[in-house]
């Protein structure tokens, strides 16, 4: 469950490790591509759906080459500069079929997809948010922020999110996914703007209250300039904490490279009722990218630890 | 050879006979989505293209719901808004691909056609016309008109084309194709923006004089308002024959219903070098279009008689 880049890292990763694997997208995005084909269109947001589908296509020449297409954006000084050609191909396939699940299988087809790809609710959502501070001169005031772009980039601290409409009805097969799975593992991604949201859809919420499965949050490595501006990742669990209270943790996975204060980290994890595991799972260059490989070996070995593929307990 | 729905309609019926068919589509559309992209991107104008790739889609679901994918057109209030979704995945191909003629199999791959589809030349072309009588006020003048849309909806008589720029390159593996066919069906489609545009490109008029194939010319079932408003089927054939005195042509088909002056167009055939067939191709709802399994029919029946995949004499 996640958005953006965050999502297609955790699925380019968890694609090595099994093909029954359904990534569960945010639909809040308002910017770029997705945000203007949402306005043009009255859809979903496609662009996280993509970069999910992108991540999870086939090893194959026919894979890679309809990944890339779908990947490609227009550059021009036109009216189709910025737009990703997969996100086109979506939309024309919600008109055409009327039926958003069957119309992003359709493109897994295209890309020849490990798994499958879920938007987490069947309407398009708007994050609305309460920031401390955007305001230097009143650092102390609460103003509302609302879009998913303009969170992600206010200035102030935010402290809690919600979705609008309120409680959108979640996608049937994405909640009876998280019912089935053996695991579920949240983020990593944008904390605020594609971690968070999946809890405030309440049927989903209810799946992951409910479900079987273990479940793992997978922490960010940096914060993110913007919605999560000198957040520590103790800090990260106590926002979904309290966005959740009720919701209970297996595994919190950080980086073993970034965490300054293990103990203070693994006293947040504990109050969520889960175990701290700390793996080299960044990039070697520096950036707080996740590197798929090191992160497929680090699920792969939280997976086997807890006995996965050995059905459910 | 051709563009538009003339040419769709000639390979409905063409593949019910063979799968060794090249399509060789005109390159000068300057209206509609094409022109935009055209304008937009500087690429070959992929309308015709796509509606060819269209018309020679797999049977199966996987080609039949790709087709209609790249058939469909984006209807908005927006920027998007008539834009077919093939014709922006082409551009995406080709940008990404950086070869027009491998652009054009993946997607002929994407739809599981039978056969190619290739464009006869490599670069944009514009058509310009001399045309008799624009201003009814003098309507002996003789006005140069420029670009495809224009020249197809003229008023006053159209003379004769030639191409902007002029001896455009042709693609190679459409001259091979013309070298290497047993048959070669030029039309139906718009007399002078999508048939004699062919004749117009050098390397491609050269093989199609030296090519073994026989050579068929299927006309249209009724002139059309602007470009050959008022034209009898014997005056397509003098229009041809003016913009190509050496081409022999060895069989002209034409409805039966439609020709009134049977001798006439007889002689006009026989002037070049062609036998008149008459036969049922047109719907049965009155509407000037053909009928992809009658067309389907007069083929068969003159590759028959002819001796079709008995190979070359």
């Amino acid at each position: 469950m996640g958005g953006g880049h965050g999502l297609a890292a955790s699925l380019s990763a968890l694609r090595r490790l099994t093909e029954d694997l359904t990534a569960i997208v945010t639909v809040a995005d308002d910017g770029g591509s997705s945000g203007r084909l949402r306005a043009e269109f009255g859809v979903l947001p496609p662009g996280d759906l993509r970069k999910a589908l992108a991540a999870l296509c086939g090893d194959d020449e026919w894979g890679q080459t309809w990944a890339r297409v779908v990947q490609h954006r227009f550059a021009s000084s036109g009216p189709l500069h910025g737009h990703a050609v997969g996100n086109l191909l979506i939309v024309a396939l919600w008109e055409l079929l009327r039926d958003q699940v069957t119309a992003l299988e359709w493109v897994g087809r295209l890309l020849g997809v490990r798994g499958r790809v879920l938007p987490m609710a069947g309407v398009p959502l708007d994050i609305e948010a309460s920031v401390r501070g955007v305001d230097p001169a009143r650092p102390d005031e609460i103003t509302l922020v609302r879009g998913q772009a303009q969170v992600a980039t206010t200035r102030g601290t935010v402290l809690s999110i919600r979705l609008l409409p309120e409680n959108p009805p979640a996608v049937p097969e994405a909640v009876a996914a998280v019912r089935d799975a053996e695991w579920v593992v949240l983020g990593p991604g944008s904390w605020f703007t594609s971690v968070i949201p999946h809890l405030l859809v309440p049927e989903l919420a209810r799946a992951l209250l409910e479900t079987s499965a273990r479940r793992v949050v997978a922490l960010n490595l940096a914060p993110q300039p913007g919605e999560t501006e000198g957040f520590s990742p103790q800090k990260h669990l106590e926002v979904l904490r309290a966005h959740a209270p009720e919701l209970r943790i297996d595994i919190v996975l950080a980086d073993v490279g970034v965490v300054k204060d293990r103990a203070g980290l693994a006293r947040a994890a504990a109050d969520l009722g889960a175990e701290l595991v700390l793996a080299p799972v960044a990039m070697d260059d520096g950036s707080p990218r996740h590197d798929p490989m090191r992160l497929a070996k680090a699920y792969d070995e939280i997976f086997a630890q807890c006995g996965f593929g050995q059905g459910r307990n």
